[in-house]
């Protein structure tokens, strides 16, 4: 039993009043292609080592995890390769987290972070919880980077954090890296260059990690969300300088990443081949169905990511809610009049073409100029 | 390989300039004493049961953790019981996470929060990571709250956020009910209780849980990591009016807390008899232990806690060095002269006291006004 004031009745932060906590709808539906997950669970083999790491790491639970979980970053930079060594790591509970720590050591109050629309949904939720000034500056109609815009904005603005998503969510496309290296070498503060999706561009698409040894001020994050199939075991990441690592530590809550945490991560980055591989899957489906969504005649930026944006409807919350009562759920995220679909299994993909096949006649489409 | 910066070179907060990552040492000896962990290990019927919940929390890692873990709480509000539910309980990766989003939904830029000191050490680095201006406000020689001094201040500075701990960190010492009880009719903005020692306070000892049927701003926080053994499975929880967890969910980062963590943690829920029998157990040992102390004419306040705070020494660092060199590591924190040791196992305590008695006769001791 609690007393039961009202939220207003409550000295919440001004700034905070009226929002929501972030997140998409979480519904239990047959089909649920809208957070951007891996289709595929971890294999009985996968299982097993996890729990047997597990039963180690259990065994240790009365005491605090390793703090600096350098067995973990190792293990990373490892699979990261391009020579990079635990001390370029820093890792923590999803991307988020990753996130607010560069937030808090370089942005924050009286500082300004700039990124590219549109882009990813989480990084003004970022910017609010860190009290840092949110500046955006728009991307060209193709959803590719104005690279002139964006290097006349950051002269102006002097942004102290540039994010920059490439593949870019919820858009998909990606930059080349000669644009990255254009915006790294005007980036007035640092730059995280943020590559959650990295592992599904296609083949031949080099990673900003090889722009590290040029820029000290640059950090290219990833997540296990994704490739590794890892969505409930929250583990982001980056890789930068190791004084870069060092300002992160200094603002992470000691003991941040749980011993469990550890165990797990380091066991699913050991089958790191295994999930490529459903990753080379993923990519070829993702190919498919963008081919498919073209064929329809909708528009469809290049994905180099496992989901794709299509568009563009009169109404895209009816074009969503018909889909969701054809037990198929997406996301309505992105500029007005789009939608974001994540790449599933070949039945699930086979589903939502099934039931967009069904309600596109009668869906009606916004024109273009 | 990156670019090689030194940290000053990094456009870190200037305010963060010289910082060191907070944490006490974490040293492999044999007798660690030093950050109140629980001696005891999960036993092997623990074990297989966070194994077997791990196989059913891995079987869906491929997709995000429910978000509002409220199964997890649903279990926290029974264990604390007090007709307390699911909508008056938040979770987060460890207390800190927890007090985190408390300031940043509560405290943040141009917010103050003032707690009793002496008393835990993270506190002011959670003001810090949220830009919040922390206060501090002495306790009595004895260490127990200056309730005239403490309503005085908080009339006069108008804190927005109160942290009370009860047992206090590091000094062991709790506050009676009443004296919670004026200072929670005297807060200004919220409060925190915070219990993170709460299973361990001498029988008989009322919880602040009991003040929260009369105060709307109130918060009673608790940890898994101490009387359930769960440092390593980084849990903390707390609990208030639903409106006060809403403005939590308002700032957390979705997702915050792993499928993997959720699943672990109510395992370690459903083992509390057990656990908490070990607590009795260590309860026991920290009245010898303490008794024990008193003999050798050390001063010490009279612990709630699972550790002990004990002095004073003209030189405490001597002190703890020289424990150091018999293989026990104990904790320098707390005002000038004073140590922290944590209570173990009796063989640990006995390694603790025939350490310290080898080295008691030529430790020159403070002499108290």
């Amino acid at each position: 039993m609690t007393a039961n004031p009202s939220l207003e009745e409550l000295p919440l932060r001004p700034e905070l009043k009226g929002e929501e906590p972030y997140g998409a709808p979480q519904l239990d539906v047959p089909v649920r292609l809208n957070v951007n997950e891996n289709p595929y669970p971890p294999s009985p083999a996968l299982i097993d080592d996890i729990a047997a790491a597990i039963r180690d790491a259990a065994a240790g639970m009365n005491r605090y995890p390793e703090r600096d979980a350098l067995a973990l970053r190792r293990d990373l930079a490892a699979f990261l390769g391009h020579g990079l060594t635990a001390e370029n790591i820093w890792a923590a509970n999803g991307s988020n987290e990753v996130m607010t720590h560069v937030l808090g050591a370089f942005g924050g109050p009286g500082r300004s972070a700039l990124t590219f629309a549109p882009s990813y949904s989480m990084y003004p939720e970022y910017a609010r919880n860190t009290h840092t000034e949110w500046l955006t500056v728009p991307r060209k109609a193709d959803f590719s980077l104005d690279v002139d815009l964006a290097l006349r904005s950051m002269a102006e603005l002097r942004p102290d954090v540039v994010l920059v998503a490439s593949p870019n969510n919820p858009t998909g496309t990606k930059a080349t890296l000669d644009q990255l290296r254009a915006l790294c070498a005007a980036a007035p503060g640092v730059i995280v260059i943020d590559e959650a999706y990295a592992e599904f561009a296609r083949p031949g698409t080099p990673s900003a990690l090889e722009l590290l040894p040029a820029f000290p001020r640059l950090a290219v994050s990833r997540t296990m969300s994704k490739a590794f199939a890892f969505a409930g075991g929250r583990l982001g990441y980056l890789a930068a300088a190791p004084a870069f690592v060092d300002a992160l530590r200094i603002v992470r809550l000691p003991y941040h990443l749980s011993a469990v945490t550890q165990a797990v991560a380091r066991v699913a980055l050991a089958h790191a081949p295994e999930m490529l591989k459903q990753v080379d899957a993923l990519r070829d489906e993702r190919d498919s169905l963008q081919d498919w969504l073209s064929g329809t005649g909708l528009r469809v930026p290049p994905s180099d990511a496992n989901f794709i944006l299509f568009g563009r409807f009169t109404d895209r919350h009816r074009v969503f809610e018909r889909l969701l009562d054809r037990g198929v759920l997406i996301r309505e995220t992105g500029p007005a009049g789009w939608l974001r679909v994540s790449v599933g299994t070949p039945e699930e993909n086979a589903a939502f073409r099934d039931a967009l096949t069904e309600i596109l006649p009668d869906s009606e489409r916004l024109t273009d100029e």
